[in-house]
């Protein structure tokens, strides 16, 4: 099976090579980042997207921009290394893998010793562990999240939580690559996720790619296929999971969510651990990101609403712990009552 | 306040005047519709949509198409009137009111004996009689269904059961212009309607140029906006009810519905009583239109899924009765358990 690399080392190590992500579903145009410049347009301009993609850009980001300084003197060269992790940093301030990702790189610099080449060298290292333990992220939650995609499964999912997203094979997704790479048919049901077509646009890119059956519906008929018998399970990510199990994540989740316990269907959230936030209580304290209502308003181009009328937009949408009927993560299958304390935490700097 | 005319006579009643519903919402655009092609163009284009619209614009271009004609020998005018119905029937060959229109159009003639001008005249007036009835029955719905619109209502409605769907005021809306001439307040959310955006394109339109708050959503943020507690009722329009009450209706009325029932939100469906169809016992007998691939999959000029992906686009859902609160019809407010045997028809013909 063929699962992209939506972010890597280049072949020979010293640029970033990413999948354009702004030309998909059209053409698959691989791009090498080999300046600062590149790596903060690429990021800024979603050329590359996905809270765990963005990090391991960021980090190797820095490598490829600090790469040219190398014979610089020690001194001249760590100030550089800070604006450069700055400039980064900024390309988006909501993210929470991008801060996390450079504040580790600046982490490993403080602690490396030696020359610019020295640090360099170790700065190369911990981006590229970046981008290992993420795929092993991505590999476990998939293993976890396995024997809940029986064979002849008919899957649906909202937005793209797959290998775009990540550095590795996603997160909700990689239960459906490993299923198929065990043999396993598997259909999935896409939601296109409007405004900004996610669904369509990349997930059913992503696994037809892969060679894995992909129909893409408009949001509005996922209940409708539900009613047919048409649709066995549910799987969608999280962009984040309060301490009570409740979900943040792509708008139109909890649509999901209602009509699938109004026909008894499973429906599972896959995320790493990074995304639980043990500091959050409740969904209730999620603040919900407003976007422009120029994505309804004129997603493709076009007006296609009328220009005195308002627009509601919201980026995310909550999900209550009582709809979910599983939590896969990287750490294994959460069942309710949900209760992710710090200690379940991979990390306790990912959202610090 | 204004509500528009989207069908009527031209004021020197030469020819059916329009409101261009492909160039909504950018422009108002009326156009005059003075021969036969001008006629079956419109109604081809969807220039004129909404099934009791097309039905009205259809007699009334019959007369626009005749009234040329009106010095040629009878025998040669009644032979031209047979050709002008059945070009304008084949414009849209599966909406309902079109043939029906024609068809009464055709007894008339039948029945009107005298010259060619007296058989324009009789037809000019039966085709007035078909514009007034589409308006009565519109008004009808909207008393009816006010009783329902309290003030400070926020009603969330689904593609465009409105005054550009019909002669009059429409349906699901006529009882939400009522409320607003009655002075109540009413906020309108609008489902944006994939794949074709009736709803933002057209609703929207419709209702900020009557005054009403209308704020466009996409179809995916409505369940989460009533779990916020912002969503007091649902109105939508229906294509034909069956006789226990099931109702199809624009693909994703059913989502609407489903959720509904689960925050425990009114759901009403407005319609005339020519849309009940008692020789459909439920709704799984209706027969579900699919539409091309194309409208989800490139529907706004731009490639916007995998071309190896596959599209599911049905038209049209179904919603069982046990999800409706009530249906508003022009007969009155209908409460389960519906039965709507054949006598309750508006007229036996409408569906033969």
């Amino acid at each position: 099976m063929q699962i992209i690399r939506a972010v890597d080392w280049s072949p020979d190590g010293d640029a970033v090579r990413i999948i354009d992500q702004r030309r998909l579903p059209a053409t698959l145009t691989e791009r090498d980042l080999q300046t600062l410049d590149d790596v903060c347009d690429a990021i800024r301009t979603l050329a590359v997207r996905g809270a765990p993609a963005i990090g391991v850009a960021g980090a190797m980001g820095m490598v490829v921009a600090l790469r040219p300084l190398v014979h610089e003197p020690e001194h001249a060269f760590r100030e550089r290394l800070c604006g450069v992790a700055g400039e980064i940093r900024a390309t988006r301030p909501t993210a929470v893998n991008l801060p996390w990702a450079i504040d580790r790189m600046l982490a490993r610099a403080a602690a490396s010793q030696g020359s610019p080449a020295d640090v360099l060298d170790a700065l190369r290292e911990e981006a590229t562990a970046i981008r290992d333990e993420d795929r092993a992220m991505c590999q476990r939650i998939g293993e976890h999240g396995l024997p809940l995609i029986p064979d002849g499964a008919r899957v649906l999912t909202h937005c793209n939580a797959g290998a775009l997203a990540t550095a590795g094979i996603g997160t909700a997704l990689a239960p459906i690559y490993l299923a198929a790479a065990a043999g396993r048919r598997v259909e999935v049901l896409v939601d296109e996720t409007r405004p900004l077509l996610q669904g369509s646009r990349l997930t059913s890119w992503e696994l037809t790619r892969a060679g894995i059956p992909a129909t893409v519906i408009a949001d509005n008929m996922a209940a409708s296929l539900m009613r047919a018998g048409r649709v066995d399970l549910c799987i969608v990510g999280a962009d984040r999971i309060a301490r009570n199990g409740d979900v943040a994540n792509k708008v139109g989740t909890y649509g999901v969510a209602v009509a699938a316990r109004h026909h008894g269907i499973p429906m599972y959230v896959a995320a790493p651990t990074s995304t639980f936030d043990p500091a959050t209580p409740n969904g209730d304290a999620i603040e919900i990101e407003q976007r422009s209502p120029d994505e309804v308003r004129r997603g493709f181009g076009t007006l296609t609403a009328a220009e005195g009328a308002s627009v509601h937009n919201p980026a995310f949408d909550v999900t209550p712990a009582a709809l979910i009927t599983a939590i896969v993560s990287d750490r294994g299958v959460h069942r309710p009552p949900y209760d992710f304390a710090p200690a379940t935490r991979e990390s306790a700097v990912v959202h610090a």
